[in-house]
């Protein structure tokens, strides 16, 4: 079958592999849609997990079973469904203490282009079907619901762990695809004021969409101060970081009242570590909370996403401004998201 | 002054008291907008905190504050405030361990038309002013502002209880006044499918506009049969108490499921006890936890409600279907809440 | 092979039956020692679970495996082990929920006596070995290590469930062996104060080496009645149900301070309804929470309870008051677990 | 009256000043017993909060009640109490949302010492006397009872911050008495293995009389290396810092698992910023919080520490080494804690 893949650091290409078979408990899945992620531009192009040969990008898909082994219960060939980025091995110790994300290690519940081959090939592996899909109702289209395997659940994900109470007056740092929804979701917590800091006028017209109540733009001046500024010097109750380089955990800190949360969804690719202001984080002693984590995956988790698709919470769909047809437009797509033109917020492309 | 009073049980009517007085803390304010409660009706006609003579009723109030303390700081006379139903003495053990509701004892945060004078006469009296009042931002009406101090705390309140996460499906048992803000609260925490209780077509429209998905009639069946046939024998992840008589809990219990929560904002008013079913309780052991309290008030709460106003989070004013001008209104509007007329939801007297 | 079971509602007696056989990932385990529990004599004479035939008892054991299946990674046979009495398929979305006790249905992840054969057999059949089996250091007990199954990890969730804080006052209703890990586990979440009901003179010289500071007994007077005295009037925060008919309850409530924890970890095998005392519950609206579980089981849980051991935090062994050695005693223990002499806590069977 | 105070950066001695006064909720106290705090060194030799003169040092103590004003309620003179480093203003917002620590701004609950005269004189001002007093039962000494206003409250909040769980292995980084205090409050917790970082012989002595499992020197190699060797590579579930200068967050970052805890009781006096290293903190997707927050004062907490003391929890006697007898003596003690002998945990001069 063919793949889109990072042929090694800096180079990614079409190539030919075997198609993958399913264990006892697998699936294997032919993708309806599939979205490129700012993740696999870090894969790819800067290395950021390392060095990779022949490994076939892409971690967010929705797509048809076509086969399943002998112990899978609830999945039969040509079941719609989604996959999502995170498909763990449930059997472990950190799955039953809670921490489904890194059971088998620190992230390693990430398995897509990761650990293993991921989504952009004519067929994909999904291991612990019964654990690791979801089906896709009727009704919901291919664009929002390939938003539902990562970005909504990443996005989301920033809001449960801001710890959002009703009224409360939240900062989201960056409105790219995750900070977008990332302000559905604290609209969803029950959020009152919103405050978003991003420039581009596509992502600030979906922010509002979802629920921003103002906008700020680093350009004007450091955004901890303008924040504070219009919180009459109190600060939010909490910052959620959704872009940014690592200085970005001091400007959250900075704005964030005592008491408050700093909760990161934002993946940072460099710098050897993250600095934490001192004198605002109260020389250790604010109860400024500083959370961060990768998404939330398999099965339930996009059960609860579909429902808020289904149900009309949520509407993932005004992230796609860019949709291309055909298997063949996945690397153009992909190109998309490292060149980031001012009207993208994220591409995806149709398989069906 | 002038204010309309409970006499005794079974009686209310218009009586003459003293202007009550401000301590050095305290503010006295004049009434822009009132509305009468259920609980009132509770209170005069059923006795449900016992006899009292002479003690002027209600307890939800928009005012203009007329006179002020020597130590109160923020609050000046002309201040137009939102007054929490809920007005405890925050100087106590109780509200050190986090509940100002039962600052002094079991429902003692609740002063007006309990312990002391409430809100239907020319004036009142609020303790603590600087911790139990909010401003009022221009732009937010009348009817939307006097539904916060008790249907909208009270309602969010059994959505806070209720712990709802990302997509769960929850049930609102009861759509008055309360229950409808519960069911906005549901969708304001992130409920994916909400299943609400009732009959009367206004609270339906309303309960559709704030969120619901799927309506129940009493009528048909039992509501738990119903909502489990509905959840394919699963139930629900939390119900929400909102109205009914002490079976209500049991039907609660066995349509949550394990590991689910009962949230109760229902205000119990007969009955010895309140009966959970042993064996859809899991024995004791279904990790189906069911909790109620009475709704958060003081300053800060009320200036989040605010907040979700100001910022469109939520609508209260559509639950006010009955509007009437002048202070000789108090009465008539009392008396809808005992008559219930089919195409009531709450009704609202203003006075500026 | 031999093993001890209930032959019908009523009825128990030896058997013979084939030995289990292990699936791939399953384990064969020969019992090191069993102990009998009062559930074993609610199933068998009280038809608490319903009619079973010839259906092995027991589910407290620590063993030796015997034999793994192919795909089992962290057990070999000889191993030492301790067996929970919660053994839950992994791989549900009730697991994924965070609720594995209810894996399958309500109470569902207890299946040791109840869907499969129990541990008072030669063998005994454990599924996903890897997930439910923990390994049992030298220098634990056998005594000690057969009181982790459920005594301990039951107990000490009644004390996880109460959501104890630092010096708070906890009364312990009940001072059988699961009670007295409650108050074991109660010191162990920081109470400061701790009150036991209870008469019997064995179970009051260990609730107070466990950590008990008052006791009352429910002979004097209600128990509700002595504890508020004791108090000040103010109750206590947290009561823990460890015993009492359905009546329990109410008593709990009345005792429990406004925003205090009533936690339950008794199994209540009458009644149709468990009453909670409407005013003392507020009229729905005293924040005093109602919450009870089946134990966690699965591997991490057991370890935890090893660790606790290892490390001198508990001293299960002091339950046990009856040693027995050999398989034949198994009916011997558990006919006192159905008498209750006066100097019992717990019997243990030996049988290595 | 006379007053050991901090004459301006680097320079402390005795002065002269007006005895305090008292409003009307306020208290007038006569210290009978008082610590110095290694913060009182930050204050006076390094500036850790700026420039002050003539300032009255010291915030633990303990003393008997001289005169109240006439709204206190629940105290009269000759009450002996417990006096918290932190008696914040209650009425406030940041109090009503459950950070009185921060009440008025970051930090602003601790008063003594900082923003008043501290408890070095012959007499010191508690303001809001019911909600900042506790009354010291007899039966416990002094010593135990001056270790309660900062050293027990702050170290078991260390642990609260932690979120331990029954079981867990929890790493304490610095064995000063703050740190004692927080090995004694994992236990207290329920914490299973407690690894302990420290080299001086008499805290080695306390902190395994506290709970502590293993001793850990920083001497020997970097201490996440030694701690992640220990537990097989695992890390620990929450690592509490009390102790070291900023890099120990890195450390405590990366001996931590994903999902786990780092709580810092640490006050940090110098740097600019606390790094977080990138990659073990998961390129912000670890799940490891990084908590840490000021201890709780008021009364409510000095009850419940009291009561810990009462029922025999914690000891927290064991950490005093030096007891001096006499008012002038405090200079002498204070110099210990500038100059730390290896024999010294804590200090106290008793008064009475």
């Amino acid at each position: 079958m063919k793949g889109f893949a990072m042929l090694g650091i800096g180079k990614a290409g079409w190539i030919e592999k075997e198609k993958p078979e399913a264990g006892p408990y697998d699936a294997i899945v032919r993708p309806l849609a599939v979205a490129p992620c700012t993740s696999d531009i870090h894969t790819v192009f800067e290395g950021a997990i390392g060095e990779r040969s022949n490994l076939i990008l892409g971690h967010e898909a929705v797509g048809e079973v076509v086969e399943v082994g002998g112990e899978v219960k609830d999945f039969v060939p040509g079941d719609r469904v989604v996959v999502p980025a995170i498909t763990p091995d449930w059997r472990t110790l950190d799955a039953q203490r809670g921490y489904h994300q890194h059971s088998g290690g620190l992230l390693a519940g990430w398995k897509f282009s990761n650990i293993k081959d991921g989504v952009f090939g004519e067929f994909f592996h999904v291991n612990d079907a019964d654990m690791n899909l979801a089906k896709l109702p009727e009704g919901i289209s291919l664009e929002a619901a390939v938003m539902l395997p990562d970005m909504a659940t990443t996005g989301l994900q920033g809001a449960e762990l801001a710890e959002i109470g009703f009224g409360d007056t939240v900062a989201v740092l960056g409105i790219g695809p995750v900070g977008l929804m990332a302000v559905a979701g604290a609209k969803l917590r029950g959020a009152g004021r919103i405050i978003v800091v991003g420039t581009r006028p596509k992502c600030v017209e979906v922010a509002k969409a979802f629920g921003a109540t103002d906008v700020v733009s680093y350009k004007v001046a450091p955004v901890e101060d303008q924040i504070l500024d219009m919180t009459g010097g109190k600060g939010v109750d909490a910052a959620i970081i959704a872009g940014g380089n690592p200085d970005i955990l001091g400007s959250a800190v900075k704005m964030t009242k005592p008491g408050g949360n700093i909760s990161n969804i934002n993946y940072f690719g460099e710098g050897d570590v993250l600095p934490v202001p001192r004198l605002e984080w109260g020389c250790g002693m604010s109860h400024k909370s500083i959370r961060g984590g990768l998404c939330p995956g398999g099965r339930l988790r996009m059960e609860k996403m579909v429902d808020l698709v289904r149900y009309g919470r949520i509407e993932p769909e005004k992230l796609v401004t860019h949709v291309f047809k055909g298997f063949d437009h996945i690397e153009e797509a992909l190109m998309l998201m490292k060149d980031k033109p001012r009207d993208l917020i994220k591409p995806v492309v149709l398989l069906s």
